[in-house]
């Protein structure tokens, strides 16, 4: 889409925000909500605990817990599946660490089916404790331990571009910095160095838009690929792929040509460059991410960078969806799959 | 209660069963709904993964993830908080493994404000990994190790009763045993074991409470005493105790007192002594909790045995909130609180 007619959707968006805050103070209907899990295998282990947990026996391993909502118009929309990003759980889409609406209440209220998943081995997805066991029973040396991620306040300061160091925010930053010791209560360890290779968790958003009778896939930093890697075991349930502000690895032809069958859209804040001791990467990620989508484009696909700043949005950090102006960023993922997604629907 | 007084209120319960169901099809209206932590503190770790989380700094800790649902006449009655057990997340209260409606949604239709809290090292409110990884780093032995918990769907099995042998169950047993592989997807590691005493669960609950400005606290298994626990930190949130299946361990004369002052209802299913090879303690817990009952009526409190085989209802298992007759004793529960502490508010 051209920049002019961001323009336009821009304005109207920003003439909504008000209402849109308005609303969020309003009742909320739901036609149903309820959750289940994707996936899961059986696992046999060595004893463990007490009790009669002294005995071997089966634990169940890799399911996906998945938590949804959907509204009283939910049929005429595509479901969005939204997955979390490292050391975070689904708390991530709900509200914000300043008490505001999440995306996930705000997608309903727009009559949206929302799925919340916790990715496989954090939150209410459980994880393998059984390496963890064996190191203490002694049968495995300590070196096997999982590497149990546990990002720190300073880390999570510099990863997720809160200001240029620790503590000093940017003037312009629209994350609720006021609010960010909340934000540190949602960062939890992270044990995805436990899953085998594919991570479940693809297998599990792929069988989950099979099951919705399709779905869009929406992902964040850790999980911002996972959509694609979702479509890359199977795409038949994915109607839609939203990337937001994570690393695009590289991919072959044919992976390309699987994936520019399906619309994606993503998504980058501001100030890329701009965090002292930071992770460079953020740049080279926006980099290898144009690459991407010229990839897809090229290949005939339906992609697009949607690069906030270019849009004359200014200073969002990576936790974007919990930024002061989340409900705006929010109108311009519905806008997206209205156009991109939803009309393609309507013209099959 | 006398007995002939629960034998109206069954009846009435059992008719009321069938309308319950009919009404979990229509839409649900809610006031608001959102998520939140209580508590939490920071703890400088040592240098663990990758790229700057290298360098020393801060995570939080002991932090308690909650979820709630508010309904339009929420406030005319008092909020309910719900805690759930070993090695399970708050996922225990919602969709039952068989995709019924949980407690979680059933109270919100009865008008109840409902929040749902993870324990402490737990699911969506993390757990403190650095005793892991000082093992990885060699700084600490692997005797240092936390034990977690990973209950086997064996263990399962015979703790939850649901039948006398694994695989066996019960004839007239209430749990949805042909969905018992969606239980066990609910089953994660647990914990508890890495956490300070006491229990940081335990006063956040209480603080929630306070938050609150009143609320019954419920608590099931391993957190079936939680909701007394957490009274005898700091009673003044809560308004009525309800513990679900779960040993009451010898308190001195001054805690009997303390909460004396609080109605309190315990429940217990069916079949306390029916699993071979099971706990013995199931028995030895009702009795525990007898005792219990019977010290606080004798300091003047209204405390309450509910034990259902007793009332005529048959086949309960452990899990009873998600048997198929949860909401009939969902409705028990709904009376009690009506009767016990929404009565003693409206008195006072």
């Amino acid at each position: 889409m051209k920049t002019f007619a961001w323009i336009l959707i821009l304005t109207s968006v920003a003439l909504a925000q008000t209402k849109a805050r308005d609303d969020s103070k309003k009742p909320l209907t739901l036609a149903s909500q309820g959750s289940f899990f994707v996936g899961g295998e059986s696992k046999t282990i060595a004893p463990a605990g007490r009790g009669p947990a002294a005995a071997p026996g089966e634990i169940t391993i890799n399911q996906m817990y998945v938590q949804y909502q959907i509204p009283p118009n939910g049929a005429q929309h595509v479901p969005v599946v939204m997955v979390h990003g490292c050391c975070l759980s689904s708390k991530t889409w709900e509200t914000t660490p300043d008490g505001r609406m999440g995306w996930n209440e705000y997608f309903v209220r727009k009559d949206r089916s929302v799925y919340l998943a916790d990715q496989s081995s954090r939150a209410r997805s459980g994880f393998d404790p059984s390496t963890i066991n064996a190191v203490k029973a002694g049968t495995v040396p300590p070196s096997q331990l999982p590497n149990v991620l546990a990002a720190t306040h300073q880390t999570a300061w510099s990863v997720f571009r809160f200001g240029p160091k620790f503590n000093e925010p940017f003037p312009d930053g629209q994350f609720p910095i006021e609010a960010v010791e909340e934000l540190y209560k949602q960062m939890i360890p992270d044990l995805n160095s436990t899953l085998p290779n594919p991570n479940p968790t693809w297998k599990n958003m792929a069988a989950l838009a099979v099951k919705l009778n399709g779905a869009v896939l929406m992902g964040h930093s850790e999980s911002g690929f996972f959509p694609e890697q979702a479509a890359l075991i199977d795409p038949s349930g994915i109607k839609g792929l939203i990337s937001i502000e994570m690393p695009c690895p590289a991919l072959t032809d044919a992976q390309i040509a699987t994936l520019a069958k399906i619309p994606t859209l993503i998504m980058f804040g501001d100030h890329l460059g701009d965090v002292q001791g930071g992770p460079a990467s953020w740049n080279s990620s926006f980099e290898g991410c144009q690459k991407f989508v010229q990839q897809v484009k090229d290949k005939g696909g339906d992609a697009e960078m949607m690069h906030l700043p270019k849009l004359g949005i200014k200073g969002n950090s990576h936790m974007l969806m919990q930024d002061r102006n989340n409900l705006q960023l929010a109108d311009l993922l519905l806008t997206w799959i209205d156009g991109h997604v939803e009309a393609k629907k309507k013209s099959r």
